[in-house]
């Protein structure tokens, strides 16, 4: 799949086949993400993959919109410096927002949908991976098969700003 | 290119040939980066599509690190809401990620190579551009031709941190 149809492809797939995913598609995800670029090249990030379902079930419970966790295949969470005293906490968001792309996209050309997901709940988060204190852990991102009720569209047109609205030339 | 060549080419490009790029060129990349995802589809950004050579050279003025910008066919300053009282501020610059990671990968399927730069002097750059004092502008792509001295090379493998390292199984 050419990366223009992948993003023309892309949408949220928040709902999963329980087959699993190969091994070799998961290592692609992650490498993927691992991949991608930064800051100074700063790699801000750690990934830890889930697969075991007790955890996903409970990582699910960790934000508002996180239900999606509980059924997926894999579920990756994005491990960042702590924002605490850390000017640079803001590239390294945007830097772990690159590593997302990467790893969406990815997957999407295996035919893996994915969804990312917000974690309120950090401390229960934190507490239930192990990550140190020194890291925050606000991102994760679903992976799967897509549920047979999600088929996917050939290109997802609704839904963005016109391209006219977001995109000033020369000048604001 | 599908998609897992372009994340194993990706790689930065800050020397340029003066070619200009197709119109039609400049508007997929931008594209791309309008169909990024973000959180709750919230869409912070605003792309200014820079190409006069005046504008250009003023720009790679605004950061110590910019120099590309000036030998550039096409800079994208990604404008975003201000970081002030905003809670959201380090999302937004998750979401501003995934749109770069759009455009720079869309870029690199059409031969354009790309390299981000840091806006440090941002009054400067906000002057320049006419943006205005309710958003942010931190971060700009530089977009071009190779120049022949930088032959891309068939995979990057070196720079980044190991997989074992970077990626943890199940738990931290």
């Amino acid at each position: 799949m050419d990366v223009w149809e992948a993003i023309r492809r892309k949408r949220a797939v928040r709902s999963f086949k329980k087959e699993p995913l190969p091994d070799d598609v998961v290592r692609r995800i992650l490498d993927a993400g691992r991949r991608a670029q930064s800051a100074k090249n700063s790699q801000p990030w750690d990934f830890i993959a889930i697969r075991e379902r007790e955890t996903l079930q409970a990582l699910a419970t960790c934000g508002q919109w996180m239900g999606h966790v509980a059924g997926a295949a894999l579920c990756v969470a994005i491990v960042t410096p702590s924002p605490e005293g850390n000017e640079r906490y803001p590239w390294n968001m945007f830097d772990a927002g690159q590593a997302a792309a990467y790893m969406q996209l990815a997957a999407l050309e295996m035919g893996v949908g994915s969804c990312p997901g917000t974690v309120y709940d950090e401390e229960k988060a934190r507490e239930l991976l192990g990550v140190p204190a020194e890291k925050s852990l606000r991102l994760v991102l679903s992976f799967g098969y897509p549920a047979e009720s999600t088929p996917p569209p050939a290109v997802v047109k609704r839904g963005r700003r016109p391209f006219e609205e977001v995109v000033h030339w020369e000048r604001w």
